[in-house]
């Protein structure tokens, strides 16, 4: 199943996406063109991991964390598929990052890692938008470099948790204009799915919906207003977002 | 109007703290003792400053910080007045952090300093618990130092906006086991309430019922289970919460 949110207008449906259409348990069927997708989740956080690709902690000149670099963004900077990421002004260097996406099924806390996947949902594209004008801040916590509105595209489905053989060895691609940008698989994670939900656990409640972002291989690069993100991910799809600029225009 | 949730039997209720009884809008009066209390809001995000009051940076041998030093904390963390901070297993320093945590009333994105109150349902106070075992990571994000459970204490109650005639001028004392062990005055914040909330909305949204902890006086020490930490603040009452080890017992 892929699980599918969104709006036609102004009223809020949920679907499933079957064979290129939006399909309603009420019955109307939609086509892409005809809906405002939303994120196809509503959680009460959403947890991002820092530093989880080796060859992205080098791109970036860092080390690489003894332990989970962790960060949150804000529910309000989530978007959907299609919708439009808001450069801020006075920027000079904001950028994708391709990630897979777990969505939680159900509540859990202190478990093991070999049975955090009976806890997921499923898994959705998540493109952890990043300034990196703020990213220098004391301590560096990314609260603003990663937490403007807009800054987190989701979708543009939930790919039911039974559909993904392995969720440790799925291809990642980001294209920029159709150019490819970034590539990377999940199986060079440094921290598995299940290890990452486990930890995650250890110290705090994951409840149904809750997202968890789970790093970006190498290849981040500058976007600019006017540019089309697409991130796209095996089994998962492709999650389509324009830049545009603060205030409208390009 | 001082705004409070809670549980009776296991039934939530929302209702008004009013002359040392909780009086709820269809008739029932309950005491303190007879609830479970909740935290008095359910925010989509708790957004929190660090090293805000220069004598706690200082403290801290942490240099000011040159804008803002932010930080989430999950709404898994969040716990009513009279609820059991849980101390973590094997950790060796855990502090209270009390603060005046600001609760929205209104959606608001770029608004100016001087009308961010406008957008204010009221205050209540916050500890903000912290564990320091955790908090030295890479880029020290303090996901897990203040992301456990139970570490978000919140209430007992709004105190609406109208009640509190200068957030910028309230006592703060912390008292544990009846010792004082921190006092301060939000007039000693580095950046006041209505810049703190004008900056958090120039690049993300504050929804109706988010939390904002606007950070903590110098007086931060060690807590140990058993003992019980009381964080008053003046005209916004007092937050009482045991601490416990976690798995029971003391």
């Amino acid at each position: 199943m892929r699980w599918v949110r969104f709006l036609v207008d102004g009223q809020e449906w949920e679907g499933q996406w079957v064979e290129g259409q939006i399909v309603t348990q009420s019955g109307p069927v939609f086509a892409d063109s005809q809906v405002k997708w939303l994120p196809p989740v509503n959680p009460s956080k959403i947890i991002g991991l820092a530093l989880n690709y080796r060859n992205h902690a080098a791109e970036l000149g860092l080390e690489e964390p003894p332990e989970p670099a962790l960060f949150f963004k804000p529910p309000s900077a989530l978007i959907g598929h299609r919708q439009a990421i808001v450069y801020p002004t006075g920027a000079s260097y904001c950028h994708y990052e391709t990630e897979v996406a777990v969505v939680m099924g159900r509540r859990c806390r202190r478990i093991k890692a070999n049975e955090a996947l009976d806890y997921v949902r499923g898994y959705t594209i998540a493109n952890d938008f990043t300034c990196r004008d703020f990213i220098r801040n004391t301590f560096r916590p990314p609260v603003r470099a990663k937490g403007f509105d807009t800054f987190c595209p989701l979708g543009p489905a939930i790919v039911s948790r039974e559909m993904i053989d392995n969720p440790d060895n799925l291809e990642i691609v980001t294209r920029v204009n159709g150019t490819v940008r970034q590539t990377g698989n999940t199986r060079q994670l440094m921290m598995s799915i299940p290890e990452i939900i486990a930890y995650l656990a250890s110290f705090m409640t994951l409840e149904p919906g809750d997202v968890i972002l789970t790093g970006t291989p190498e290849g981040i690069s500058p976007v600019e207003p006017g540019d089309v993100i697409v991130s796209e991910i095996e089994g998962l799809g492709a999650l389509h977002n324009p830049v545009v600029a603060e205030g409208g225009g390009q």
